[in-house]
C-alpha cells in the first residue's frame, strides 16, 4: 500500500467519456490498496473560454476577480469526478482549494503556495476516502481565491503530494512522456523512462511543454518523483496488475544510474535578439537595462555579453520573444539607450536550440560536437550562452527543425 | 442616499454584451449615491448544462457534489461583472457564498439559509464599494458549498436584503412586471403596480413563474420591499433621473392603498385528480395517505374532503401534477388503499384555474360571481377549494384558456 497523488490534465477530462476513462486509472490503483489524493484541471477549453470572458471586459482588469472567474472550471471537474467515483461505489469527496486550505500569497493569478494543511486529506485517507481536489486554485491569508497561473494544477499536484508524502506523484496527459526532443520534428525522437529533475526545468522552459516549470522546481526542492504518463494508455492487463506503465520518472539524478551525457534537445522559435553596442562598462548598467523590462513584464532569455576589449565599452545582446519586440525597443530608446550605449540594433525571425544533459558536467567536448555539426550543415550561430547542463545556441528559424535533427542524430539520442 | 439589492437573472447575464446592459443598471443607483448589494444568477443555459452533466453520470447522485458543480456558474459571473463594473472605474468585488459566510443547513440541493453575516459587505459599503454577490450558494455549518434549489437567486437576493436592512430588492429579469395574467392567454392582461406578498405567494406557486417562492415567504416574513422590473428596460432620460422604473412592487398590503378585490387569475395545467371513495372518516387516514406520498416527493396540490354523511365514510379528492399521477397511483394501491378506501378513482388532462387577491376578505359574492361565468360558458367544475384569498377551480385542460378569458373579463382585470 502506498500513499499517491494522481494528477489529470485538461484533455483528460474533456468531457464525460473522458472522465470515465479517468475512472478507471482511479479505480485501478484504489483496488491495489492506495491511498489516492486526485488533483484536476479543468476541461480542455474552459479555462481558455474563462479568460477569454475577462478579456472581453477590460484589457487591464483587476486579477482578484479574474481569479474567482478562471478558478470555477477546477470547482466543476472536482465535483463530475467525485461524483462519478461515488456511483462506482468509491467512498470520495472533492476538495476546493480554500476548503483544505492551500495558502497562496495574495498575487492574484500567478499566486505562490505558502502552506498546505494535509490534516483533512489524511483524516479522509484514514476513512478510505478518495479526495478529489480542484488544481490551479487557492486561498489569499485574506479568505480570496487565487490561481497558480497557467498550467498551475501540475504545481497543485507536486505540492499536495509534498505535504501528504506521498511516494509517487503521477501526471496523467495526452502525451506518454518525455522526449529526446518533439516528435512532430523528429520522428527517430525517443521516449525517455527517466529525466532529472535538472533537466526537466531546463526541457519545461525551453518549450517541451508537458509540465508548468514551477511544479518541476517545487518537486526538486521536496524530493517528489513525478510520473507523466498518457492517460489513453490503459496498459495490457499484466502491467495493470503490476503498476508497471509506459512513462517518464522525473527524479533526483541520483535515481539515474546509467547517465546519458546528452538527455534531449529542446527548442523555441520566434525569438528575437537585442543588441546594445558600445554599452558603458560599469556597474549597474546590466541592472537599469533589465529593470526596464521587467518591469514591463517583458521576459528576457539568453544574454550574452563579452569581456570588454579597453575596458571601456562593451556590446551585450539578449533574446525576447518575438511578440515582445517591438514593446522592449521602445521601452529601451525611451528609457536608457541613449545614456548607457551608443547603437541599439535588433532583429527578429530567431529560434533558440538547446542541448541539454546533466551528464555533460563529466563530459568534455559536448559544445564542440554540437558546433561542429552545425557548421557543417551551414547553420550560422548567432550567439551562445552555456549553463552546468545546458548548451544554447541561437540560429534563424528556418533552420530549426534541421538543427533539431543534426543534434539528436549527433549525440545519438536516437538510439537506447 | 438608500441602501439596495440588486438581483439580475440568467437571462440579463446571458453573454458579456447582457453584462454591460447590467453595468448600466448598476451604474445609474451608483451615481444617485446608493450603497448597492448586487446578487447575480448564472448565465442563462449554464446552470442546466452543470445539471446535465451530473445527470450523465449517475441517476443518484450525491448531492454534496452536485452542489460544488452548480454552484460555479455564480461564481463566474459574480466575478465578470465585478470585472466589468472596474472597469468602468467602479469600486467593486465579488463574494461568494463561503467568503461572506451566507450559512445554510446542510439539505444538499435545496439547502435553507440559516444565518448571513453582513458586517463585511456592510465594512464594503462605507468604503464605496459594491458588492457583487453569487446567488444560489451557501455555505453549511461545515465548510460544504450548498444550493438554494433551482431559482435559489431570487431567495439569496431577498436574503441578503433583510439582513443588510435595505430599503428595496429589485428583482432585474426578462419581464416587466407580475400581470393579471399570462399575456399571452389575454393579451388584455395588465401590468400590477403593486401585488401583496400574500397574493404573489399564490400566483408564484400557481404558475407566475416570475419568483422563486421561497423568496416571496422571506420577504414577507421580514418586510423586504421587492421591486420586479426587465433588465431590458433602460426608462427614459427623466424616469432615469427619478428611480421611477416600470414594473411590480412585491409589498406589504398595507402599502396598497386601493385594493381591487381581484389581482390576478393564475393557473396551472397538466394536473391529475385522484379520488378515494369510502375512506374510512377517522382520525389519522388522511394523514397516512398525504405522508405515502410525501415520502416518494410527491406534491399534493388541492385537497377537497366533504362532510361524511352519515358518520362513517367520506370521498376525498386531490390533484397531483400529470407526470406523477403514475407513481402516486402505485403508491396508494400498494400502500393503504385496501385497508381505508374502497375505491380509488383517476383521471388526468385536468386544469386549475384560480382567481387571486387580497381583497376578497371583504367582498362577498367573488366566488358566486366566478362559478356563474364559468356555467354560462358550458365549463364543468370538477373541485373548488377555497383559501381567504384565493378560489382554485378543477376543470378539464381543454377548457383553461378560455376559463382564464373569462374569469379575467368578469373582474374587470383588464381595466384600470
Amino acid at each position: 500500500m502506498a500513499r499517491i497523488v494522481m494528477k489529470f490534465g485538461g484533455t483528460s477530462l474533456a468531457d464525460i467519456r473522458c472522465i470515465r476513462n479517468v475512472l478507471c486509472h482511479v479505480k485501478r490503483e484504489v483496488d491495489l490498496g492506495h491511498e489516492v489524493a486526485i488533483v484536476v484541471s479543468a476541461m480542455a477549453g474552459t479555462t481558455n473560454q474563462l479568460v477569454s470572458w475577462t478579456q472581453d471586459i477590460a484589457d487591464l482588469y483587476n486579477f482578484r476577480e479574474y481569479d474567482v472567474v478562471v478558478s470555477s472550471g477546477e470547482q466543476v471537474t472536482a465535483g463530475l469526478l467525485a461524483l462519478m467515483l461515488q456511483a462506482e461505489g468509491m467512498n470520495a469527496r472533492s476538495w476546493m482549494g480554500w476548503q483544505i486550505p492551500i495558502v497562496t500569497d495574495s498575487v492574484y493569478g500567478c499566486a505562490r503556495i505558502k502552506s498546505i494543511d494535509p490534516s483533512k486529506l489524511l483524516k479522509g485517507f484514514q476513512h478510505g476516502q478518495v479526495a478529489v481536489i480542484a488544481g490551479f486554485q487557492g486561498m489569499s491569508f485574506d479568505g480570496n481565491i487565487t490561481t497558480l497561473g497557467r498550467g498551475g494544477s501540475d504545481t497543485s499536484a507536486v505540492a499536495i503530494a509534498a505535504v501528504i508524502k506521498a511516494s509517487r506523484c503521477d501526471i496523467y496527459t495526452d502525451v506518454d512522456g518525455v522526449y529526446t526532443t518533439d516528435p512532430r520534428i523528429e520522428s527517430k525522437a525517443r521516449r525517455l523512462s527517466r529525466v532529472a529533475f535538472e533537466e526537466m526545468l531546463e526541457m519545461a522552459s525551453l518549450g517541451a511543454k508537458v509540465l508548468q516549470v514551477r511544479s518541476v522546481e517545487l518537486a526538486m526542492v521536496h524530493k517528489v518523483r513525478i510520473f507523466v504518463r498518457s492517460s489513453f494508455d490503459m496498459g495490457s492487463a499484466s502491467a495493470r496488475a503490476e503498476g508497471d506503465f509506459v512513462g517518464t520518472l522525473i527524479c533526483d539524478e541520483e535515481e539515474i544510474v546509467e547517465q546519458q551525457f546528452v538527455s534531449g534537445i529542446a527548442f523555441a522559435k520566434d525569438e528575437a535578439q537585442i543588441s546594445l553596442r558600445r554599452l558603458a562598462d560599469k556597474p549597474g548598467v546590466a541592472a537599469a537595462v533589465f529593470a526596464s523590462l521587467a518591469e514591463e513584464n517583458i521576459n528576457v532569455d539568453m544574454i550574452v555579453q563579452n569581456i570588454s576589449e579597453h575596458g571601456a565599452t562593451t556590446d551585450m545582446t539578449f533574446t525576447v520573444s518575438s511578440s515582445d519586440l517591438e514593446r522592449a525597443v521602445n521601452i529601451l530608446e525611451r528609457s536608457c539607450h541613449k545614456v548607457i550605449c551608443d547603437d541599439l540594433q535588433f532583429e527578429s525571425g530567431l529560434a533558440k536550440v538547446s542541448v541539454i544533459g546533466i551528464g555533460m558536467r563529466n563530459h568534455a567536448g559536448v559544445a564542440a560536437t554540437a558546433f561542429k555539426a552545425l557548421s557543417e550543415k551551414g547553420i550560422n550561430i548567432r550567439a551562445i550562452t552555456t549553463s552546468e547542463i545546458k548548451i544554447s545556441i541561437l540560429i534563424d528559424n528556418a533552420y530549426t527543425e534541421l538543427a533539431v535533427r543534426i543534434l539528436h542524430s549527433v549525440y545519438h539520442l536516437d538510439k537506447e
